[in-house]
């Protein structure tokens, strides 16, 4: 950390600002300029948070140079992770070699409607199903899912299926069925600041999938991760979803950098969402084919066999010619960034060759 | 509603919009114009979600007109109302015909720091007593308040000072404890899209404070109050607490234009909290003032005996001559702006002479 | 300004910091911590600026401390500034001790529209009259204003009336026919960036109303500022007019905060334009009140005789009710934060009671 | 355009507004709800907007439906368009067909260093030469580009490389000069705005580089172009280079999907410039491979010889490894989204083979 010092404090102040540091083990290096003194502290950074140093007289800023995750950081970690979704004899990786697809429909909706999705999914390529039981709607009066009997209908699809299921929980009382019922949880934008759930997910036992926050910092979003991480699991993936800004052509901006500011920063693996990030079913393939140039390590998108009838953001569902656009780009592009397809890399590390 | 077809739309994509309409029992009214046309729609806003038009050939886009929110909206509830705290003998208003100052620690962390921050608070003129036993971080290695032990303070506090208590509850499964011990449950910006903490603080029989999502549009914001309302609760005082932009000099940006905003569209009381809006001291009073005069309900502010050792916020806690200049505005400036103090009425409706 | 080392740094990548920075006379006090090693700078920060030293191996980020303007800066010039308009005989000042009302119609479209605005004005406490003559439309095909025409209109309505001019310039090949006719030049917020616009109003010897930028940060807009000064005009009033955000409901978010920022940071004047800011009639009145309570020293608001058949910004035009009680607060208001009328002071330094 | 009555509007307000409307020429649809009346509009929409109905008594809303920009738009002229850059016997494209790689420095410093990076450009596949005379700095002290002598420089390493020029202009006093040096003309990110110069480049008869304003919309970046095809020039290519918005990881936010959404609404070509949006190095290469996915017609990306001393933006200039990667990715990327070499197509119209 680094404390900026008002200009004109006196010596006392910054006398105190030293007293304080070095009281709890820390050292301070002082830098005395024309118009102001910076402070340069070196130790232990928990301890001097609670100094609360910026309210001490005379200071006028403190800087925190440190990044404040750790379990998820890439600085003790520097090898990037692979996260493994599914039972133990057909596990489908997320991670730094491979490229996964992942698809479904928004919402459950009948045993049908989802079986339907599954087959278009696997049929244009992907190796793990979504689909939502539990729905967060911005109105009360909006359809909110399916709850349990949703959690069964997954089940079943993925006996039939083999499609491994990732599906979202959001509240921390239903962590327990959820985590029964599917591979892997889905922390959707809306929780991305719920620390219980991020906690319950994170004793949960299962890989989970966090997706940021509508207008978390890349920094706020690897916290929560770090909240997951600290309850001892570290089988998350990041998934970007695009963030609020002004811009009102899109539903939210996709912020395609982010796949390569959190791959620099964390050892996470890291998709992208261009379904929900667009909410226009005409941008879903341009901005999967930017998703896997960008190289992320996979995508999520929307399908539905009827998506006049979705009852959840129809708009943006694929069928059709767009579902073969986008399976000719998961086919093609990711060995043109130097990626296998995820069915192509087992548990044991050996990957085939595709 | 409002369907606006794509240029070039046929007579048959027309059509099937019209046909979908009537097909639930509304009216479609048809606009030809040289470019484009446009279908008004009128009838059951509800069932025609779930026609999902938008996913329709030819359709370009579907306008929402009317407000999606109806139990917190003003149209059929003119009168702006009163939300009263506390218990029956000693209940304080938030509402139209006053001004009510909320005062004290962000966190609780001693019985003695609580009680002498609630007593600076009532010295200043505050009615009712703020402090959080249970703190969102966004850290999980930061504070994370004493919880239930916190509460206990809080109401030993309200023994001593005869002020009722608000305070933030972060998790469903702790609505019940939280309810037990105060007069009014907060719900934190961080919480402003957790729909199952909004429908539980909705069943807890308490008045709720309800803060701003840091991202959420008004609208937003206002729909989180449905799903409370929505549960039988319309005991609801929205708080402006600052949004997300993209200016660094304040933690958030103030956005003043929600309280009239809000008054215009909706009955339920609004307030104002300057501390977390700005996380900065100096401007807690210029920020109160403008408040004051843009005609808010209320303001809430962080107060604490010592801020140089508080474990939370310590930067933007009021005292001495701040505190002093803050207790002058409040006494003076609401009536420049024709309202009562908040001690000056009584649930019986009358108001005594200031 | 202080360099921060990426982990793992080697001391020849430290060494090469210090020794750019004593190559240029500086002195750099290194602070090796466990996982990093701070680098504080101590001497002339437009040297370091050219040392480019984010590019330097083993240099993870550098941080700057100090404020980057000087002139405009509070820090060498701790007085708050006045700047006077109009007339020597009848100059009409912004600044600390007074509080100035800025009133006419958004643009000048005729004679007669043009004196019956500054007539409303006037009636209402306006002593200084504002209208655009030079009008930058986001749209090719909307009225881009009389141009020198509209100069002329405003100049006769001035002898009319006795209020000085204020109106805007958007291109520095009008600042010298604009300087000839006007008072006070408005640069708006579209040209808050324009550099050699900038430069020209700084040379032009009339003082500067200079609006922020819808999406400038604080900082950004004192350089603007600090781009005037430096050509030798120090006559600059801030004016706050919104910023661009998420939130729909408002045209802008007024960012009422800046006007305390601001204040703190630098000595110029800062005035508040809650009709562009809102972009709604019935937001001028709360906010105006709100301006005056934070402590701006003036509003700049739009009147109209016939906001109706206005060929810019009509919606937002006050008249009738609105314009009376928007006086009243003008009247009455300022006292209640300590301040003067405006027409209470005079040049001379001696203010009359009020 | 659609006029949505307040609830309660009374028959005499609804129709007002139906005559005005009858009064221009056009035609009213009413839509009576039950809670709201709705008027759909036929007919010229420019004459609509002098009606200001917006300001009538019952008016709740007015929304715009069509877009408001004309020449640009992609609804009367369906097929994309592609710019023609340089002198006419070695014109570069830039369009639907191709992707063309633009290089250079940041600023123009000295012949040397231009000369190098221009060499660097090309031998990394680079057909067009990009290089800053006039340079936008937000602060005063900053280097503010060579200006003439910096056009010069940039012709005679023209004259070397056989390069086509794109050059910046900032100000419309230098329009005819840059034109008379330059194959191109950039319009920078602060003057999306600057409305002057817009025309002025429309009336220069050279093509134009547009960036989009770092918080324009997507339509208002496509009215800035209008302005400029309003003068006849309707060679503009747009530039996307980034947004501001909340996250602080990278200097801008890229917005990849305003690619695909400029192609859907416009003609005009569209390109990204990684190295302005991210700010950093490390991110060039992998937003450049996302440009070429998404659809990009082309980047624009900065190169230093030496960017350690580079006088403006060195961080965020390539050399050694990085531009090896990205010319790789340059000669191999594009072919799989099925566009050609920039230099396999001639003005002819037949593109050799790749």
């Amino acid at each position: 950390m680094v404390v900026v010092m008002a200009p004109g404090a006196t010596d006392e102040e910054i006398g105190r600002v030293v007293e304080r540091v070095e009281g709890v083990g820390g050292e301070a290096f002082v830098s005395k300029g024309v118009v102001r003194t910076i402070i340069g502290l070196v130790g232990d950074i928990e301890s001097f948070h609670h100094l609360n140093l910026r309210s001490l007289p005379g200071v006028a800023d403190v800087h925190r140079i440190s990044d404040p995750y750790k379990l998820v950081s890439r600085q003790h970690h520097p090898e990037r992770s692979t996260v493994w979704v599914g039972p133990a004899e057909k596990q489908v990786p997320i991670g730094p070699e491979t490229f996964t697809f992942i698809a479904g429909p928004c919402a459950v909706e009948t045993p049908q409607q989802t079986l339907e999705a599954a087959e278009m999914a696997k049929a244009a390529g992907a190796t793990l199903l979504r689909g939502g039981a539990f729905k967060p709607r911005t109105s009360p009066y909006a359809f909110q899912g399916l709850g349990v009997r949703g959690l069964e209908i997954l089940a079943d699809v993925r006996e039939v299926t083999g499609l491994p299921v990732v599906t979202e929980v959001v509240d921390a009382r239903d962590v327990a069925v959820v985590a029964e019922h599917a591979d892997m949880l889905q922390i959707g934008t809306r929780n991305a600041a719920n620390f219980g759930l991020l906690q319950a997910v994170g004793e949960s036992g299962k890989p989970v999938l966090l997706k940021r926050g509508m207008t978390a910092t890349i920094e706020e979003w690897l916290m929560a991760a770090e909240y997951i991480a600290q309850r001892g699991n570290l089988d998350v993936v990041m998934c970007e979803r695009g963030i609020r800004t002004f811009e009102p052509a899109t539903r939210n901006t996709l912020d395609i950098s982010a796949v390569p500011v959190i791959q620099a920063t964390s050892h996470l693996p890291v998709i992208v969402d261009p379904s929900h990030a667009a909410g226009r079913k005409d941008l879903v393939v341009p901005l999967s084919r930017a998703a896997i140039a960008v190289g992320a390590d996979g995508i999520i998108v929307d399908v539905h066999p009827e998506p006049e009838t979705a009852l959840c953001d129809g708009p943006q569902a694929l069928l059709g010619n767009d579902l073969r656009a986008l399976a000719t780009a998961v086919r093609q592009l990711p060995a043109a960034v130097g990626r296998l397809d995820a069915s192509a890399r087992t548990r044991t590390g050996r990957a085939s060759s595709t």
